[in-house]
């Protein structure tokens, strides 16, 4: 436990990046802004350029500064005549990044775009179109589902939610079962992340679409059973979790889903802090799960698998995946050191001893969605290859 | 169409209210607040007392001005030394509400709390505890699943998003076939209104769980196909709509699920805008509609079954449902009159020819969600009763 809090902790170091103020210089800027895909129906702000830059604007006539804060930098806006304030980002990095408005101290979610949660808030979030977004663009072809239930949990005394996405054919033949993959989301952030800022059925549906995927059910729930409250990661315990994932979740999701309900068939995976839970649940579950993936979460080392018996047997694939600014950052930091070993250097000697693993690396993303949607899209082809 | 927009426009009218600045007298507010359950996890602000009181409260320490503005009122906050504004409404009715915080002119989200789709954007909602808010509670029964699903429709070219309400038996039996309802929004709201704000979900689990309800299928979707922009109402045509929803939707359905797929085992429902458009569809198809709701959105008058064709033979159930405040509203603008005719006045006539009929009020509620509610629940009971 000491070296998963150890771990989170730096971690969250290597993330919170540095906070500063900054204007940006606007004689620079490339004019051709178009409002964000992430936006309310019908907004025209905020808006993203071919640059990747942010251009907020909220009307605020009696306002004394107004802000736009993205990647943990603020940058003033600037008010014009009728009391509508404007100004520009630098550049972002494509794909899904959280952000917040300050209006004279307050931090407010901006009403011109759609809400996400993470952070431990629902709050504004942009999409900054990304070279590769066609994998997860919604295309016309058959849609599978994501599927809201409540699946009772005896531990926590409580009806708990979960997104359940079954491939497009699910009711089609209802003879055919399917595996299934538990996908966590990452500290601050809840069971709306992959289905929502994570497009993971708009994934999958192209995924198999193209035959590049077998069908299969994926399963999100939340994984944070502990108090809901900022710091409360160092009363992090996996136990809770672990019970209903393990002894509630999955029995219900095999009594109701026709899924093939053995350890070959089950797979489980996360991104950071939802990579730390699958590593611990996994190892200690290895009767239950047989594919393990860690996105921007960890690594598992050749001690690993040398203190969980059976390892090589019961495990099919390890895959572990970070976004190249992680991994540029974990070198910049050799004294910190990435948690539980240089994740490259782990899967080049598990690879040795014969484990099937993949390493991936998200091309210039940090820890943000975009490294975890495609993880999950080099991720899946990769899952049930019986 | 012309009486449709006629109607319409009578209906915000009643809707909008008197628009007024506020500032509660703090010595007669009971103190016994607690944050709402519409909260964000783990936020202390906004609260709701026992009287049905809103108290706002964010951190602004640079503002000149902070307002709640909740039910068409607008209330000062006050500011403390640290900078934290702070201030109650007055009571509210009973049930859900949307409301927002101006910050220095500038209308934004409450960050404390949960986001909902309605008056054309997401924004705040805050739930005012009822004294029968047991119908919609979240209990350790049976539950069934709420799938975001894509459906292909040619007239529009786009993938459309539904919400599809399975009970809780859908995947058990195989062999069952269940009948469904097709269940409409809102102007400015979209098809997260009634899953969300709605609590469709709950209410339909515990009716099943208690017999009261015929286990059957709810389907969602968007229902303003046209532009959506602030004052598109004047470009309201139901014709698209109607494409989308009788000719690509409903066989969408049929063909994915194991519906009951004919007349009788088909009903119609929406509030407000999406009242008009339930009128305005099953009275031109009444060969696919055999129970119809109008929920605040109007009344069927008996010239209205005159001038359609088997009326008689093929209605099993006009439902017409206000609530008490509407009613109220009704009376006392005489000369504009409701949409329609008086809705009671029509539906005693309908029920004098010897159609069956339901008129519900809910009571002391306005044209707001607990009205929509109350309605579904009344409303849900009556179908599909062989």
């Amino acid at each position: 436990m000491k070296r998963l809090i150890t771990g989170l902790v730096v971690l969250l170091l290597i993330i919170s990046g540095s906070l500063c103020l900054a204007q940006t210089d606007e004689s620079t800027v490339k004019e051709d802004f178009k409002p964000a895909s992430t936006n309310q129906p019908g907004r025209e702000y905020p808006q993203v350029n071919s640059e990747g830059r942010v251009r907020a604007s909220i009307s605020a006539p009696e306002a004394q500064r107004v802000q736009l804060d993205i990647s943990a930098v603020k940058y003033d806006l600037i008010k014009d005549s009728s009391g509508v304030w404007t100004g520009d980002s630098e550049p972002q990095d494509e794909g899904f990044h959280y952000y917040q408005l300050w209006i004279d101290g307050a931090a407010v979610p901006d009403p011109g775009s759609l809400y996400f949660f993470g952070a431990m808030r629902w709050g504004s979030g942009i999409e900054i179109p990304a070279h590769d977004q066609d994998f997860y663009a919604l295309k016309n072809i058959p849609h599978g589902q994501t599927r809201a239930i409540f699946f009772p949990s005896k531990s926590t005394n409580t009806s708990r939610r979960a997104f359940v996405y079954t491939p497009p054919d699910y009711d089609k033949d209802q003879a055919k079962r399917y595996p299934v993959l538990y996908l966590q989301h990452g500290w601050g952030e809840n069971e709306y992340g992959w289905p929502n800022q994570g497009k993971t059925n708009l994934i999958m549906d192209n995924l198999i679409a193209e035959g590049k995927a077998k069908p299969f059910i994926i399963v999100m729930t939340y994984g944070m059973t502990n108090e809901v409250k900022m710091g409360g990661l160092r009363n992090f315990d996996i136990k809770p979790f672990q019970t209903v994932l393990v002894d509630e979740l999955i029995p219900y999701i095999d009594a109701n889903y026709r899924t093939i309900s053995n350890q070959p068939h089950r797979a489980m995976a996360g991104l950071s802090m939802g990579g730390f839970e699958t590593r611990l649940i996994t190892l200690e579950n290895l009767d239950t799960f047989s594919h393990i993936g860690l996105f921007s979460g960890g690594s598992i080392s050749p001690d690993d698998v040398k203190n969980t018996p059976g390892f090589k047997d019961k495990v099919k694939l390890v895959f572990v995946s970070y976004g190249s600014r992680e991994i540029e950052n974990m070198k910049n930091r050799p004294r910190r050191g990435p948690f539980g070993g240089d994740p490259k250097e782990n899967i080049d000697a598990l690879s040795k001893e014969g484990i099937n693993t993949h390493f991936y690396v998200s091309p210039n993303t940090a820890h943000e969605w975009q490294s975890w949607r495609r993880s999950l899209h080099e991720f899946a082809p990769l899952l049930f290859k019986d």
